[in-house]
């Protein structure tokens, strides 16, 4: 459009407001039944803006995953280093977060890098190193916290907390998987009470 | 086309060719990255023969899930019910074999169902009680097993079957969707072997 804005505020708050709707949108529709069309529409914004600001649409969803990616380092930064709570227990304030979060949007809503994964992560190796970055920044989050737990003495020494953090994303993925096809929370809690008793397994007094 | 051969016979294979190569083509690329033109290519028949035969890509989806779920289960009845193996051991059977299958495809290929229920499950209702239904079916054969396994004393009479067999498949799910994203069969094996050692905790003589 000839009356493209090209004030740098303007396109910046434009641009950001695509990634938003990208986030949202993808997570419900996923990737190949998403058109531009319908995000530069539900974004108010010249379909000539998307091309502008992201070139493609693979592009376009490599930024959609980092900013999901980032939003939810903070949401586990929040709950997992919170001293408040013992670090186990931040665990199950988290799965618990979340379960609330998934019944919000009647389940429609699961996990942008999990949907994602599924759809794209056999097609597109871009697409896949992002996701698969996205999930290992967060198992550190998760092996973090566990350590602290070990230093706390609520978890053994010899615990091995770099695989029990992929176990719990690898299962809890699962789980909103599960979650979204039975309109429910069940699975949810069904996962993450399995994963607090084996870490209860792992307490030094355990056995 | 006008050469449309009406023949029952021919009608039948073209048919099964259809599907056959929908269930490849869907577990691989998904719902929406197929295309109706894409499936009639492969399958060498006219584009035509697709509405013939099925009407709509809904309904052709949820043949190619009953397809693919019948399959699977007589996979699973074979590995599950063999007398020769101890009901536990035949889990870890079952999960070996699936970790070989998907590192044939060089893990291109998941799980139909776990895949379509990312894409679809939150859009589509129909195809929503498909695949929920045909993961009940695979979860109520676990359940037999770890039946058995009670009935054979390795499992303590507490054991909640029917949730072992939901914590299974959800869990698994997730496992198989981790192996597509970092292309190796370590999630599986994690996946699994934390089944096993929570079935293990489950024995009359554990803890």
């Amino acid at each position: 459009m000839a009356t493209e804005p090209k004030a740098p505020k303007k396109l910046t708050s434009r641009r950001m407001e695509l990634i938003r709707i990208g986030v949202a949108t993808l997570t419900e529709k996923g990737f190949h039944n998403t058109s531009i069309d319908e995000l530069a529409l539900a974004a108010g914004v010249p379909k000539g803006s998307f091309a502008y600001y992201f070139g493609s649409k693979d592009t376009f969803t490599v930024e959609v995953i980092e900013t999901y990616g980032q939003y939810f380092v903070k949401k586990l930064d929040r709950i997992l280093t919170d001293q408040a709570v013992k670090p186990l227990e931040r665990l199950a304030v988290f799965t618990e977060e979340a379960a609330r979060g998934m019944e919000k949007y009647s389940f429609r809503r699961g996990c942008l890098v999990g949907s994602l994964a599924q759809e794209l992560g056999a097609l597109d190796d871009r697409i896949r190193s992002v996701l698969l970055e996205t999930l290992q920044t967060w198992q550190g989050r998760i092996r973090t916290c566990l350590d602290e737990a070990k230093a706390a003495g609520d978890l053994m020494p010899e615990a091995n907390t770099p695989e029990l953090a992929r176990l719990f994303w690898y299962t809890w993925e699962g789980a909103v998987l599960a979650a979204k096809l039975e309109k429910s929370r069940a699975p949810l809690d069904i996962v993450s009470e399995s994963f607090q008793r084996q870490l209860a397994s792992l307490a030094p007094n355990a056995g």
